[in-house]
Formats: structure tokens, sequence, C-alpha cells
């Protein structure tokens, strides 16, 4: 009398994805059915030959299907620099700002203590070892500056500088554009802080 | 240099669940693979299973994997009364109600002339013939209290009571538990105007 068990199925896999609880699987798995039959099918193609397809560069730990993604593999980028992004989004904002030309280190997730991700969980060892092959000189950790970004940031810069490895943070502060009316007091604090002497 | 194909494929692909844009298909993309593998590939399975297994009920148009759905076929509702709902989501709240034992006509979608969803759409000559059966005395047109359910609940009410069919709405006003001083006044107007007489 209930919703068929395939239905049902497919509501509570669709759950698997970010942000959709029980009201917006089932509306999700009613709108696929009905309207986008086509569509539904090539996600589970797609899912399945993601899952096939794609796993993390030996490099820099992004997602890809080679042993070792293009851009690890390019000679145009400068190997002595290394950023540490959280996601592979982070790092093509990153390359969106055509200002880097550097590799990469992408940790797939932050610390988060409450979420039980310790550091253990990022394989740090991984990155230490990437950022000490003698080559690399300066590590830009650009995580977040959400709670959980910094917490990784100063994690990951006590690791590295007790290796000897050079560190730096990307700057915080207002944003370009920015009017300061609108900017919150702990970010106006932050710039004030980190303020830098203009050339004279 | 970019991402690799079967990503990008996995991203236009999430793209055909309902209100999800570049960004958050971006987002659910690497979610999936990072730290819901397993998810991933039930969705994959449940998503082939539900196109193959699914189909419409012939009686009340739901979603069902039977020609006829259990509920169509059951003995203990009242043939005599067919609702008529937007979704099977909307059936499903009026049988949470329990107030309703009669069967249902699953429209799948609503009269919107924008979306190019006109009466031709819907397959409305299949509810016709379902309330034309000779055992259904009274249509109840339950569809939203939108502009498009309204739409809607007029173009069948004037078809089916063309054919000779009883029809009747559900009641608007204001909810139980609601407080005058939180409901829109258009609520409140129509709350006035179809106002019923207590009993003396
Ligand atoms: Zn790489
Ligand atoms: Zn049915």
């Amino acid at each position: 009398m209930n919703a068929p068990s395939s239905l049902e199925a497919l509501i509570e896999a669709l759950r698997c994805l970010p942000g959709v609880g029980p009201k917006s699987a089932q509306r999700m798995a009613y709108h696929l059915l009905q309207n986008e039959r086509a569509g539904a099918g090539r996600l589970a193609d797609a899912l399945q030959r993601a899952l096939g397809a794609l796993r993390h560069c030996q490099r820099c730990n992004t997602l890809t299907e080679a042993e070792v993604c293009g851009r690890c593999l390019s000679s145009r980028r400068d190997a002595s620099q290394l950023c540490v992004v959280e996601t592979p989004i982070d790092m093509n904002m990153m390359e969106q700002t055509h200002a880097y030309s550097g590799l990469y280190y992408v940790l797939m997730g932050r610390v988060s203590p409450l979420d039980g991700i310790g550091p253990g969980e990022l394989h740090l060892e991984r990155l230490l070892a990437r950022a000490s092959d003698g080559v690399v000189r300066e590590v830009i950790i650009a995580t977040n500056f959400t709670n959980e970004g910094e917490a990784t940031a100063h994690y990951l810069s006590e690791m590295l500088k007790s290796r000897g490895v050079s560190v730096s943070r990307i700057a915080r502060g207002v944003p370009v554009g920015g009017e300061l009316e609108y900017v919150d007091a702990g970010t106006l604090a932050q710039a004030l802080r980190e303020r830098r002497p203009l050339a004279p």
C-alpha cells in the first residue's frame, strides 16, 4: 500500500547527497522518475564510471584518472612552491586567480574534531613527504579562514616548520572592492593587525 | 590540466537533480567521490533499478511496480470517492490525515502554461475515463492553492462538470492552530468569504 520498494530504495539512496534530507530526497526521486528519466540514466552511468575511473593523484592528492595528474606532470609549473588547499574546488579557485603557477597539495578535508577528523584521518604524512622532496622551497597554506581551516593551518604549519620547511599563509583582510561599512568587525580587526607598510 | 572527463561528466549529470546548479553539482561530486563512495554506488544501482521497475498505475497514475497499485486494488477503500492530487507526495500527505478512505488520481503535475504544460500534457482524458467508470460519485479536487494549482482545479472542475461528474474542492482557510495575527490577508479574506454557519 505504501511506496514500492525500488522507489523507497531510490529515496533512501539519494540521501547520500550532501544536504539532502528525507523530504527533498522524496521530491528528487519523483522529479527524476517523472521528468528526468534520461538524466537519471545518465547520472547512474556517470556515477559508475567516475567511481571506476577516479583515484587520488600520487603527488597532489586531487582526483584524477591517471597515476599522476596533468598539473603535477606539467613542466610549466614552478615546483618550488606548494600550495595546500582543502578541496579540488579550492584548487580551481586558486587557478582562476591566474596569480599562482606553483604546484598543489589537496588535503581532501580539514581537521575537524567534531566530525572525528583528526590529523591522522587526513594522512598528512603524505603531504610531509611531498613537501620534503628537496625541490619544494615554500609551502603556502590556503585552507579556509573558518575555525576548522584555521586549526588545520595551525597544525600544518607546526608540523612543517618542525621539519625545517618554510611555510606561509595567504593573507586575511578586507576583500578587494569591499567597503569597511559592510565588512565584519573580526575581518577588519585582522586587516588592521596585519597592515603592511606602504612604499614611501 | 582541468577536471578529468569522468568527473566532468558526473558534475554535469548531477545537474538533472532539481535545484542543483553548477556550484552545488561540483560540491556533490567531490563529496560523493571522497566521502560517499559506497553511497554513490548504491545511488547508481537504485536509479537503474527504479527506472527499470517503476511505471504509472493504470488506475490512479501514481508510480508503482505493478500494473495497478496496491491502493487501487484494495477492497477496503471507498471506490465512490476519487481525490485528485498533483503528486504522489500530496497523496501521501492526504493519507497521513487518516481522514480519507476513497481512491486517488495523481496528475503528476499541474497546468502551468509558463512551463509549457497545458491540459493536453497532463493526459486528463485518462482522469476523465477514470471518473466516468460508473462507480465514482464524487471527485474531490485537492490540487495546491497556488496559482497553478487553482488554475488546474478550475480546468478540471469545468471538464468534469460538463460530463455530469459531481466535483468538490478541499477547503481553504485559517490553518488549525493558526493565529489570525500570523495568517496572510488573502487567506483570511477567503476564510471570511467561505465561512460556515455554526450549528445552533
Ligand atoms: Zn597531481
Ligand atoms: Zn493506483
